[in-house]
């Protein structure tokens, strides 16, 4: 019914000056993932204060000092052992009808310019069946028409850009099937998290964080990954953050410049007792 | 799949000088349940303003005018049109497994003092087996010890006073069972709502509020329902509020003394399109 | 200590077909400017189905129906009689120590992309003093260089549209002070309102909606307002909403093709008891 | 304006097995006072895993394991340098007057049981002045019939107990106050945090957490302590929780036996560098 995962990373930083960061790197922590036990550290020691955004992600601020900092953090999780649901009969719901929450998701964003891509939408998803078809036909869009190029996309990249230049990163495919969603009037949210790569194949990325979306069909939020539009459905998702698009949940912001010399990114099922792990983290630290 | 319902209800009042009150009578509008359309209304015409409480429940203030106010209501729902849930198999989680907000519904509040019914709750449920079986067993015995008798409680009247004087409504049979489920670290809640008579032997009690329980088992709430244990599970519920006890949810709270004239409440299944209904319902007005 | 405003407004819509909407014209409710009475109507009768959006804004949810919809909103309201203030000593508060909430508005958003104009803030006003005077430069120079015109911006004009052509409506001038502010790193947020002419010369506009911003300096939130810049401080500000910018609290947002046919503000002392001036209203409608 | 405390607590604790707990001992981070610097440390160690409750505090859940448990946290503010305010001519504002989020605060709760004390406190104190010197009134009865008893209560113990037996702690005092404001309809909250010695003769206690209340008068909150209500106002109040009453906001609430062994409190001006402090207290640890 649950697995039990080690998820974390360990990110490495270095500035000319003290600059103000929030970091977003914990699970959410919820009746379907639950936080058993978790670690933040830091080399040379630095505060971490955490607090909830607006859309109840568990940031962290903190201060990167001068010079160089390591990061690290590392969870034990127990996550509820469904694959990623497929139903192709749910229905898409009429706006009148979405719960108020949903609405927001329905609005472009800063990378989501479903209003400038509104009239692309319907010219290539007008015709497929409303609903799940209609979402599905959007990801195997953006999967066959994207190619993957690490490098292909920085900060300023909005949907319209990947759509016009045909390449991203998992963050570009999420944010132009979420644009395409919105435009069509269905609500589609950015999430950002881990994988565990669990019966799937030798991955084809190097691990690493994940960007996927989540859409509003029927009664609920159901998961939808544009980027691994080909193995889904896919186990063990740990979600870190949800929000409109890649802004909201970024894994660092930095008010200054930084420079990020190192990362590493763990998720991978637990195979013996959490608390034995996480001793075994600390002493590697 | 869903059930259209109509419910609503008429309220009289009368007092000797403008006295604010709040009210609670309209459902909370969410996936599970969704306000398609709905009217309030009043002679004299009064000012509702609605807010959202703490948890969310849809209040209306009012400033009640002297003399007689006649209130009115009414809704058309979409409801899950699904009955109340049984899984006897579903496991309690330890309170360190427990989503955080669900905590708040395991502390004492002011009608259910758990903390002085603790030793009592564990002397009858402490060997019934953990999880679904406890919480039904706490049910089961409420529904088994406690006599239904009009004007049986008032106000002032506690969980405590409940399991002594073994009797109440539908109010102290929920006051009790939340207050046995928390004592045995159960996180349990109030709720007010609606309840159509869908499929059950003609109603005991004329058509009414009822107020009955969410527990925390497994992965979700559950609905019990202590005084309804021998016919559950009941279809069409339609929540109006949750919380911590019949204080935080009560259908109207008045600063200063103000009596009730006359009540009545409807709840049932639309058989028409709820807009001809809601106009029929102008029409009556 | 206070004043009573009347505000409101009547809109007119024609539509092709039922189109789902969302309207926000009631004002917050709060310590600073409370709601003491307030009504909707329409022609023909639609339900309006408030919620509270992410930033607490009161919105409202309607279905448009086919053909012509006459919406009226009116409210009578204690708003505290402090103009804007001014504090040019206020000191701008480092990232590091600005509350939790803030931080949001730090942010790019969808129209105020401070990510692309970083570099002409810095430019611009990074010798400006820090705080107060900072953000006052801010208002200066988008007042000095913007030339106001009707229908300059469409809804997909951005603060960089602006900031090229040189030209908008108070909604672009709050986009491009906003949008500076966020670059320099202080907290901006966009405030959709209604503002009375108390004390002023004959105003420039007529009388409509307006928006303008709040920045966060020292231990609060100060309200500017780019576009009338020269005739600050203002009495009598009622705001609507709150928001990252114009996206997330527009008046109306509409899920497909509408024609706005009409539309009239009024915003202004409220004379004589609100009680009467309402019933005064109703007879108009 | 602002000055540097240095706030923090050890606590020891035996548990025969292993239990749930949360702990509530980090202040709130807002404008007013900001956690600049705070440092959890546990021995053994264990996982401090932090939730905002409903009302926003910022609460900490751990497993307590069998044994001895030391926990330590210290954390470095910067707070507004403003004593309790003092304006004796702040008015009431009539309920209908409030603002929404004040009305859960005029409600009994498990503690201030205003409902069976409202005869009582419309007997002592409806003769007052409303506003600022009914509050006052009711400080002054709270501080001049209670004595001060360590031991004095129990967990058991409501506003009710307090007022027949005469005597409790600062948690009592707050309690009496807070239920003879919410029966004089003036809403009122449950404070816990730190209180430095600032200006003030040698404490008569010796250095503890405190608990005050917040009456909502005017347009705002303001803090009234009954239990040191002859050495007002205070500076540099630290304020952990906000809440209905002691229950919401205790420093520990765990689910099963536990022996508190040890307790020592810090609340005090930071003479030097906080990080410097920060770093003799890691020394010491």
């Amino acid at each position: 019914m649950t697995i039990r995962l080690r998820v974390g990373c360990g990110i490495r930083y270095r500035t000319c000056g003290a600059t103000a960061a929030v970091l977003l790197v914990r699970p959410r922590s919820d009746s379907r993932q639950l936080v058993v036990d978790e670690r933040s550290d830091s080399q040379p020691a630095v505060s971490l204060r955490e607090f909830l955004d607006l859309y109840g992600n568990r940031c962290q601020r903190l201060v990167l000092p001068a010079g160089e900092l390591a990061l690290r953090y590392e969870a034990s999780m127990e996550v509820s052992d469904d694959p990623d649901a497929i139903d192709a009969r749910v229905p898409q719901r009429p706006v009148e009808r979405l719960p108020d929450e949903a609405l927001l998701y329905t609005l472009p964003s800063r990378y989501c310019l479903s209003d400038e891509l509104m009239g692309t939408a319907w010219d290539l998803f007008g015709d497929a069946p409303g609903g799940w078809g209609r979402v599905q036909a959007v990801c195997d869009w953006v999967f066959g028409h994207l190619g993957f190029r690490y490098g292909a996309s920085d900060p300023l990249t909005t949907a319209v850009d990947v759509y016009r230049d045909g390449e991203g990163v998992c963050r570009d495919f999420a944010h132009l099937g979420i644009t395409f969603c919105r435009a069509l009037n269905i609500p589609a949210r950015y999430v950002f998290g881990y994988i565990p790569d669990i019966d799937v194949p030798p991955s084809k990325d190097p691990m690493d964080f994940c960007a996927w979306m989540e859409v509003y069909l029927g009664e609920r939020w159901w998961t939808f990954d544009p980027r691994n539009n080909d193995t889904m459905p896919r186990r063990g998702r740990v979600v870190i953050g949800r929000g409109r698009d890649a802004l909201d949940v970024a894994m660092v912001t930095t008010y200054g410049r930084v420079e990020l010399t190192g990362m590493e990114v763990v998720a991978e099922p637990a195979a013996t007792d959490p608390r034995r792990l996480q001793r075994a983290a600390d002493d590697r630290l």
